[in-house]
């Protein structure tokens, strides 16, 4: 098996973890870590919990037939949230097609995945702890120069298709979202589930809901980092190995952060990404997935997520679909 | 109803379209053409093929769990169909977090969706007919400073999730490949069809495989302008807009190139974008999918495509899964 | 020689021009116009001006071999008049050499140079007037997929090398800066010589400061569309071309902009840019410059302005030099 | 003073360096070292050799007016020498002014400065040897997320104005130009001086003519990687001391490269950038300046040096002048 990973904090931490967090994630390191469980080569991860036969059986959820989108809108002017919002340039443009009998027209699309306005999946290559990635690889394989030479996107190119099911915690509380700096605890997930009628199960693509957009929609877009954004806590780590997840998205950042302004600790990335082996999506779009499980009273549905096949990529932005 | 769509030449052709070409286009404009099909305001075209219905059935495809990623790619240093390659650069990276202590690697992409090295989705404002694109909308409106104000890939984001077929022509006609600049015909599909015991169905997401990647692993990638690449004539319009075609996918560029260099006339991407309203998934991978067919003895499975939510562009890169 | 200028409002005006204005740059077209003054083929307007001689005056004005940088600093963190600031992203690190015992670290850079925050040239493909640039030809060849077929950059890449002149408007009038939104006028220009003894001759690199960064010193910066920007009014068009000036210069957008917010008329731009050939020094630094001369008690200096040689281009980032 | 610096070698060397070639290196870097000549915090380098009184003196050597651009053209397709080359695309085309009325063109430029095919200036935080930069500084300081926090272009863009001297070997060889990987020597040097009948003097910018660009147009643009290039042998570290360049340019990239592919060791940029802290002018264009030295019989001349002031930045893309 691979080497067991180290304290969290025995290197020198990040900014902004206190000794306690680190001490509190430390715990989980022996405990959580997938680290080995699928062979020490394994760039999977949890991914190897979506089997073939999980495949068939989230496939069978498909009953209306209704599609949602998971992605968030890309482009546009700067915002507080996406203070360097991607290049988009054209190549070729309609009007010169018209004013000279062209046929066509294209752009350039330039962007970082990781921002706050992009629903993206986080790669292993994009976390470390105690410099090293899931399954104990080198942090220092991920250069500048030549990019991710070890969990790169690409591994996890084929095949994010499973059950998804939403947690839609602002709608389990009647409340209408998550206050910026709350913090989300598996008494919340369970709950959640519990006043749903759903349940986690081994394999799922969990998505959990925030209602961040639905506070952006009323008081406007905010700065998560200086803003503060509702997200798990620490203590969601060992819920989310016992109960075999193997996707975790969210309509923030999955991370809880404090009002403020940086730095702010990862724990979730960090043991999610580095200990699990856990593939995350931030910032999905889940304001029309919410309607739709209301109005069809489920909470559970085929769930596709595609990263684009980036070479030695950190990750991608992706639109994924749910499918009622 | 939308206006009918005007004859091809009348406004100055593109270059290399002959008056033959033309005036075979021009012969299909009245009868192919979707523009008002589903209301003058419709960008969607034959994603509305895509029904509640038929997802569900398409869903029921799945029977093995096997999933296979249709997107090559992307990255490295330039090849003769990518001279341009993506830009990939660090925001943060491994080997500094290794050295201080830091927590996670970035990186920034920047690339031109429709080259041929690159799986993309043409949205309708990616092609243009006597200055109108899909249901009569001006090529004007894609402008240089402000992108797709109409046909953007924005449209396509939520649900090209339906059943897929595979027509693999080499395996079909018992040979490696296609030769570049062969000319595809309603015929060759039908035979392949037949003889792969399968059929194609109204709302279908057709993919035709040329096998343009097996050539080149024994000649080496070639730039399609002036090798030229094969593709479908002309003359398949009418047949996909007899089979009610929903998405048109191809391991090369949908329209054959002959060898010599541009300009190329692009008469299935004028006849499908324009005037079917038939979105076009070019340069597809579909080595592994013909492979896994093969094994499984299927040529239909799940096929989801998902484009990025780019707001006001004319297509997006992407990474579509099959699930047998 | 080339066609004389058509009117200006002949075509359908550019938003924000009023009737008034336009009247007045009509009037102005047949008189000031230099095409055809240098040849029909000419593509170095004012820049003819700049001749052999003047040169080694211009040379001869060094004296203290003092040498300050008119170029404003690039990058950085989004600005209320840089809200979109260049993309800064490294291709190899230095704490990657230190790790690695690699020897060098080297960066990317892009950016739009015609922004308010960056000091750059204006080169004729930049600025069109009835659809056509200086010297009559077409504002088409300017295209979206190949750039500027005419007036690139590159026509100006050797040789902006003269007499600079320095009209420092706010220490002329005994005040701090121009408020945002006020007009220069000629009398204002004169005004300013005599005040600082200068005089301002035939072929001058003419640099004009408004005190647009001495404002932003005590106030923060601004965006000119919303808050405004001193400049020359559209009747300095006619004192430019009887001064025949080469270049002229400031540390705004020489044109000035009302408050409020766009549409803004740039008739400063298009009188210079394409009645008179005469390229713009935009946004310039003229803090450093303004002091030392001061300090010197001059207002003249050998200034030398180099364009990257960009091919095609509609103008270029600099860093022009005072070398007093 | 700065400490001095360490043994090349010490710390594990880059890739391509023998011992021999580290031995020698070493040798010099005691004698040779500027660490602590101009204060411990200089960031200046030899620029501190382009005092005002040579300022002065260099602009007297204006006596003709002929003024010569030394950047080489940016842009194009790709080439041997420039695989990955700049990201051009238009903000806004002429195409689109003339179809609506608009007024302005402007375009967008991504490019890597430290490119074979783009002439640049290597600022100190370029190069690294035992993972320091000149006088001392941590290589480390140059980071990934943050850019050069020291030893940025930044600190040059104020005046690199001075004598500039054309050492044309070729021309003093009578021969076209210096083949791909010769070496060129300090004796080399002292006899072209000699035969062009100049001399080499403290604070001069020294521009070194292998005639790449002239071979290059008989026999095609070269990948300097594969093909090797002409330039200076280590040995002429010493020579540059002793004469106290100021700024050595060249039409290449000052270190001989021999043919074969990488790695290269780059001892003179080691050398000159981080032992004498001289910064480089990296593949000027320097056909029009030796046609026009030849011209008029002198090899004397104002140069002028412009980097974009760039925060952060490793170099910049110049077009430097000379006026003869």
């Amino acid at each position: 098996m691979a080497g067991a990973p180290g304290s969290p904090g025995s290197q020198g931490a990040a900014p902004g973890w206190t000794p306690e967090l680190l001490a509190e994630l430390d715990g989980y390191a022996a405990s959580l870590a997938n680290w080995g469980r699928w062979g020490t080569g394994d760039q999977l991860g949890t991914l190897n919990l979506l089997t073939p036969e999980r495949r068939v059986a989230a496939a069978g959820l498909v009953r209306s037939g209704t599609c949602v989108a998971l992605g968030r809108r890309i482009g546009g002017a700067p915002q507080p949230d996406d203070p360097l919002p991607p290049v988009q340039l054209m190549k070729a443009s309609g009007e010169a097609a018209a004013a000279r009998g062209g046929s066509h027209a294209s752009d350039w699309l330039g962007l970082a995945p990781h921002g706050f306005a992009v629903t993206h999946v986080d790669a292993f290559s994009h976390q470390f702890l105690d410099a090293a990635m899931y399954n104990g690889r080198a942090a220092g394989m991920v250069t500048t120069s030549r990019g991710a030479g070890a969990g790169s996107v690409e591994a996890l190119a084929a095949g994010i298709v499973g059950r998804g099911v939403l947690l839609d915690l602002p709608a389990a509380q009647r409340r209408p979202w998550l206050e910026p700096g709350e913090h989300v605890h598996p008494a919340d997930l369970d709950a959640a589930a519990s006043e749903l009628g759903t349940e986690v199960r081994p394999g799922d693509i969990l998505l959990v809901r925030t209602g961040r957009d639905a506070r952006a929609a009323r008081h406007g877009r905010a700065d998560p980092i200086t803003a503060g954004s509702p997200g798990l806590a620490a203590d969601c780590l060992p819920w989310l190995r016992r109960h075999d997840i193997a996707v975790l998205g969210s309509d923030a950042a999955s991370d809880q952060m404090a009002p403020g302004g940086a730095p702010h600790p990862m724990p979730v990335h960090a043991g999610a990404l580095v200990l699990l082996g856990l593939p995350l999506l931030d910032n999905a779009w889940l304001e029309d997935l919410a309607a739709a499980c209301a109005a069809q009273g489920r909470r559970e549905f085929l769930a596709v997520i595609c990263p684009l096949r980036v070479r030695r990529a950190t990750g991608s932005a992706v639109n994924p679909v749910a499918v009622l």
